[in-house]
């Protein structure tokens, strides 16, 4: 018995996209789907009630922010995550090991894990496959992740948890990299069979693989396939976006993709702008999550399918159209205008963050719910039409 | 023609506690009626949609905020008040007086009105009654208020809106108090003679005047006199709550709410407390405003019907039980749990304020709404039985 199926609704004529449905203990999510980012048990200024009607099936909690404040012991015995924040609907955790790189400047690995220095108080930490099981078992997520040793791209990337005190990650050196990618595909592995052994709820969480190599192709093939051996309920590519281009990024994903099994869902990690969730889904992959359209609502930077807006701009102080007029969200359905909006962001009133956050959620939903008409229609001259920005970079 | 207008509904046997409606261009609102604050056109984190299913019928907008940023201009070009900040329902603006000498260290008043510096960008501004009339008719609010001198009282108090920018007012010398009282009566008289001049839209707005006088009751009967030879739609009491205790306030009231004519609403400006507004309520006084429930809320401190509780406290770290078991607001009601919304304030998360924000309105809610049942039934027994806090002073 697995907590998690993947069930094929239709493959594209043209492309490895493909529909479908995941069914979890906590219900069902249509795939391609994107998941916001809930980094504290909560998405960012959102009832869970908005986030469910602006089109979310499925939310990401972050593992790190939460063992630390308050603690997965709390969140246990206050009926665990879904109960505790009040969303009855799939939650998938991510397993620790990324953030404990972008948040802490201490952190030292090694083959059992990972010490690190709380950035809340300063306590010493461990983190290790293991440890990441226990406490993914407490909060009780539908789909937790594999303890993963995931090294940024030489030029550094941004941090995934959608929180303020996330910052760069740390570059590495580029003479150091392939060594280093070695290591941490190895050592992901060696977790992995870990993460398997310790899970011990796998009726009810499904635990997913996470294929590593950075860029090296030779090193993605022979990571997946060690990965896919361990018989998972899903498999997801991880450390891409972490610092590289989009061609990067393109040649990774079409490599790795095709190489995780077709029944069950693919997950490209933290993955993104309009741009690279459309060829991520053309690859195959079926499953996405990024910290953009809330992170970027708070600085005031709403999506539209042109390319996003910064509305603190003067020149939308007295302009009174919605954020796009095509849009059905809170903030655009609900009449509220641009020159409004702008005023709420130079008044530092927390209505701005929260409209523009429902707004570029929304903005996301629309575009995977047209991705997944296009998929059933086999027929993307929908999304050429209604979503330049996905085609152009935005 | 005017724009408000009072209909009694049933006067209390036992108190002069009444009942009523007041009618406006923007709908109705029940009388005793409390009026959450929305300084700078918005209720801070909450949806419109929000604030009027926790049954606030009126909200209060603060001319200071609003003449400073965006201006009263750029109200009125997008559609005024309402329309921009889709609220389409009764809004009642202040002058702006009170605000100048809370938030301006360089406010400095003389007979024509007051000069100060803004606290947003250091320019100097000079309000005077017709230029409140100006602003006030831009906005467009259903009830605007005549612009007043206000002194503190000789111990100082706190500022009215609910902005963070709010700090203590200025205390008066007590040696002093009587004449600087005496003065303001004068003077808001005279300026309540010009903003009815001034005042360009009384067809679509309702100009209320202000009572005087601080705690001298002789100052308070001549000044209500003077005030109501005006044949204004509605009259306020001013300069209560800057300061003095609860039995000065209780004195002042009961002193000038019966002077002032029993077709008209009478508002008590800035109050308060379940405490207060229930004593005001049975003194005759219909209307209420007040920056505790929306203040205290993100500072986390939550209305319960025995007192306030702090929910940062560690006693509700795992408190699985919501604010109040009685309240059907969107924290309690939605089962959101002491516990979680802990959290959220240990983590500064923005659900934090907003939960308890929509808590301690419906809180304020809820308590009008038993206060205006117990006035259709003469019966007491019920503020008394479900509201501990009003009556002990919570």
């Amino acid at each position: 018995m697995t907590a998690i199926r993947y069930e094929l609704k239709h493959q594209d004529a043209t492309t490895a996209a493909r529909l479908g449905v995941v069914h979890t203990p906590h219900g069902s999510f249509d795939t391609p789907a994107f998941m916001p980012v809930g980094t504290q048990a909560t998405v960012k200024g959102m009832f869970p009630d908005m986030v469910a009607a602006i089109g979310a099936q499925i939310i990401l909690g972050n593992t790190y922010h939460l063992m630390l404040r308050p603690g997965s012991d709390l969140v246990s015995r206050m009926g665990g995550l879904h109960h505790w924040m009040r969303w009855n609907k799939p939650i998938l955790t991510d397993s620790g090991g990324f953030q404990v790189f972008s948040l802490s400047d201490t952190a030292r690995i090694d083959d059992d894990g990972v010490t690190f220095k709380s950035h809340l108080d300063g306590s010493t930490v461990v983190l290790t496959p293991r440890r990441s099981m226990e406490v993914q078992n407490q909060l009780g997520a539908d789909i937790i992740m594999a303890f993963d040793d995931c090294p940024p791209a030489p030029s550094g990337g941004a941090g995934d948890d959608d929180d303020s005190t996330s910052l760069t990650r740390h570059a590495i050196d580029p003479r150091d990299y392939p060594r280093r990618v070695r290591e941490a595909c190895e050592r992901s592995l060696r977790w992995l069979g870990l993460c398997k052994t310790h899970h011990q709820r796998p009726g009810e969480q499904g635990l997913f693989g996470i294929v590593q190599g950075g860029t090296d192709l030779e090193l993605r093939s022979w990571c997946a396939k060690r990965a896919v051996d361990h018989d998972l309920p899903g498999y997801a590519i991880g450390g891409v976006a972490v610092g590289e281009g989009f061609g990067e990024i393109q040649k990774v994903v079409r490599h790795t993709a095709p190489l995780l099994p077709a029944d069950r869902p693919r997950y490209l990690m933290g993955v993104g702008y309009e741009r690279d969730i459309l060829m991520a889904v053309q690859a195959g992959v079926d499953m996405f999550d990024c910290v953009l359209p809330t992170r970027n609502a708070r600085n005031a930077n709403a999506f539209t399918p042109t390319g996003q807006i910064r509305l603190r701009n003067a020149q939308f102080a007295e302009d009174c159209t919605p954020i796009d007029p095509g849009c059905d969200c809170p903030a655009c359905g609900g009449g509220f205008s641009r020159s409004y909006l702008r005023h709420l962001f130079q008044a530092q009133e927390m209505m701005g963050p929260i409209l523009v956050t429902a707004h570029n959620l929304r903005h996301f939903q629309r575009y995977l719910l047209d991705i997944r008409r296009a998929i059933a229609q086999n027929d993307w001259s929908l999304i050429a039409q209604r979503w330049p920005a996905a085609l152009s970079g935005g």
